[in-house]
């Protein structure tokens, strides 16, 4: 296993290229043999895991109910949604035929010509399409709303230009799919799962996040309104880790899902869907992570605490008579711990590997501190060591892992808020804008002014931010008409 | 939502057909929109999920990490392992396009004929070729090893006749994939596997099974031997519910994965694989249901006991007091409790609905119940009902859930124990087996004789079963030849 520490290139030097490396060295995932796929590691998925579990219970605390929709989708499903099609259908894994047969012409196998599909079969980019045609059979009067459905599964969605975690042709996500009988009610649970998700992040990832509405432009395919979350690298740049959609009637009037209203009159159910992905792993890793590694956030690491003798030979018996019975008392308290006593590795790397790791809190213990009656303490965020009495350190560490977390938080919390720029000259924020950083903006509304931005400076509107002023707002920066917004603009992943 | 109880089809009058009627009418799947898939629906979801699970703590408890690989293999990798495409090459669902473009002749939009694939890719049947060509890049030393990995996900196999659960071209299951030193090694965790399903099966499902070893014929394609589980239906039929293979150094061969072992010489890394899929849903629906509609063991259901009010407009609020406290009493018990004061269903309906999703227990409380401090309780299994005073209810609770849960196994395995014939006589074997039932037969170990027996009667060789006398074998009850060793035939799923 190439865990090498030594090798990783530091943010300042290279911030991308340290990203990658840290990816890989921390074992989370490597490159598939399939172009642009990827293969989650052990470690990489025990997080992914905690993700899953943490944001599951919180989704069904709202009353969500899991699902699973096949991953096939016919051709023409696509094209019923007119937006939809223009937005999904370019970038398709397409499948063609149903089998192979061995190569008449040589060695191995080729597509049997004969195993041609009447119409082809997609792979998943979403599943608006082919859950909608299958509400239709769900959904007939009010009393079967809402109905709120998720699936975590595997979808794809062909990409050129590939990163781990940030953008994969294959990715891992949760796709929620509600239908309801108001407006009104669509567009609340909408809002809710988007702040089921900033929760979550600040909760769980300790990532601090703007949330707000996409422009139009930025909506997603479909949708009347796309919410969103962003949250900010240590680069400056924004990476947009979560969105809730609502739909309108657009999948309900495309696959003729009606329903009789309380009044006894037909009507078209109103949609929601939401989504977040394996990039939360991207934003976790470049939002903590330092030059010795990953950084993670207590409440999400699958070893919270790792306990570390330092022996020879047969010494380890005492070791692990007095570290196991410590082990089993952290893990009483809930507290999800790993004892290390593998006698194929060195202490030393194996600090380096927990380190690289991000794991947040290390006990080690040698020979003079089982005299002495101490362990040696290391909290990961603060690279910080002390040497305390062995002797009711189970009881210090639950407050010492929330504290970890909050300062986490609160580091990235105090990043994204010294990052954050009023700039209403569009000379000036094209040249700050390279640096990195949040720029609130007044804007004109219209998508000539976002493209031309865009065009100028690879930035783009992140979304109208929540919490940030909508008063005084002047004259757009780039025409200088009147301003409808202030809007949130950053580069981004 | 079509839960009409009255309409389900009796056992006895069409098995096959009671089983598609209640897949569907207790809400657990049904067709999708793509032929021979399924959606699976949430109560039959939230049942998965419990298998999930519990599964995963028994595979975590033996060391095994969960990963993710690709879903899309290159067609090339499948040809790497001889037996292998033979056995997976055929069915496959084959990606040969990676774009869409809107129709030059029309409406929709078409497969782009510039987005050919130079190698098309197959969606994965079962991941050997791409996890073994990833692992030679893992492993290198005998200290890697073992390496223990397991992945939930979707895979592909395109199917002509399809039932839901039973046998549909998507599903969902876990593949394990171990890599190992030595052959004792990997013999014995490909053992090791197929007994933790034998008990999951047993403490969790309920289904007794036959653990055993499959003929050459029925193993999986690239390995030396595969391990089965076998569990009988209520029709006395055959449903292979699990396996695990010992794939011998097949596939380290094929991938070149060499390591240097401990006396510092290369070697072709050893292998396992192992598998359960959706196919366990259709194996405990058929198991234990009646004519009622489902019977789910307790340690499985999603609902253990559900909670029915008998009230009248306001009254429910006296009920929501009372038994909203039982529900909080029994929740802190650890046990999974629904409350169902909706307005909307009569209570007939309701206890109607819970039979069919087969909830082991449902309580019951009208006004006279209020007044006299008494509860009704049901039991599905028994579907007995009895008068108890409210009072220390929930002390009772756990021991009737484990109750339930041993009577259900019991019953089970009276059948299946009551069903396994010794039989030497090919006449009489093919005029029984007509009527179900595990046949223990001397066989001469032939692939001939084999085949004769599934041409004849339709039953095949289901394994040669541990835990049953391999003494005094006698001849083949078909080729009149020396056997070898007795085995057990069935007719299967």
């Amino acid at each position: 296993m190439a865990n090498e520490l030594k090798d990783l290139t530091k943010r300042a030097d290279d911030y991308s290229r340290w990203y990658n490396e840290l990816v890989v060295k921390a074992d989370l995932a490597e490159q598939a043999d399939v172009r642009g796929c990827m293969v989650i590691k052990p470690y990489g998925y025990a997080i992914w895991e905690r993700i899953q579990q943490t944001l599951d219970e919180r989704f069904k605390a709202t009353g969500v109910q899991n699902v699973y929709f096949p991953m096939l989708i016919p051709k023409s499903f696509l094209s019923r949604e007119a937006e939809h099609v223009e937005g999904f259908a370019k970038e398709c894994a397409v499948v063609t035929h149903y089998r192979l047969k061995a190569n008449p012409e040589g060695d191995g196998v080729v597509v049997d010509p004969e195993a041609k599909l009447e119409e082809e079969l997609i792979i998943r980019p979403t599943s608006e399409t082919t859950i909608w045609n299958t509400y239709k059979n769900w959904i007939h009067s009010w009393r079967d709303l809402p109905l709120l459905c998720n699936q975590w599964c595997n979808v794809m969605r062909w990409e050129m230009r590939t990163r781990l975690f940030l953008r994969t042709s294959e990715f891992l996500w949760q796709e929620g799919h509600t239908a309801h009988a108001t407006r009104e009610e669509a567009e609340a649970r909408a809002k809710q799962m988007l702040n089921v998700y900033a929760d979550f992040a600040k909760d769980i990832l300790a990532i601090p996040v703007v949330r707000g509405v996409k422009s139009e432009t930025e909506r997603f395919a479909g949708a009347l309104d796309t919410y969103t979350i962003e949250a900010m690298m240590q680069d400056g740049k924004a990476l947009q880790s979560g969105t809730s959609h609502f739909l309108g009637q657009n999948f309900g009037k495309a696959f003729g899902v009606q329903f009789v209203n309380k009044e006894n009159k037909p009507e078209y159910a109103w949609a929601t869907s939401w989504g977040v992905s394996t990039r939360l792993m991207g934003a976790l890793i470049m939002t903590h992570s330092d030059d010795n590694g990953l950084v993670l956030p207590p409440h999400l690491a699958p070893i919270q605490v790792v306990i570390v003798p330092i022996f020879k030979g047969k010494e380890i018996e005492k070791f692990d008579t007095v570290l196991g019975a410590l082990a089993d008392r952290l893990r009483a308290k809930g507290i999800r711990v790993k004892y290390d006593n593998a006698d194929n590795k060195r202490p030393g790397f194996k600090f380096a590997d927990y380190e690289l790791k991000g794991v947040p809190v290390r006990l080690a213990m040698g020979g003079r501190d089982l005299e002495n009656g101490t362990i040696e303490l290391m909290r990961r965020d603060l690279l910080e060591k002390e040497t305390v009495p062995f002797e009711g350190i189970e009881e210090r560490i639950p407050a010492l892992l929330e504290e970890i977390q909050q300062n986490v938080y609160d580091k990235a919390k105090r990043r994204l808020d010294e990052n954050i720029f009023s700039c209403d000259d569009y000379a000036e924020f094209k040249e700050r804008v390279k640096q990195g950083g949040f720029y609130l903006c007044p804007w004109d509304g219209t998508a000539e002014t976002e493209a031309k931005i865009k065009a100028d400076t690879q930035a783009t509107i992140r979304c109208v931010p929540y919490g940030y002023s909508q008063e005084n707002l002047g004259v757009d920066m780039v025409s200088g008409k009147p301003a409808t917004c202030r809007v949130l603009i950053a580069r981004s992943y």
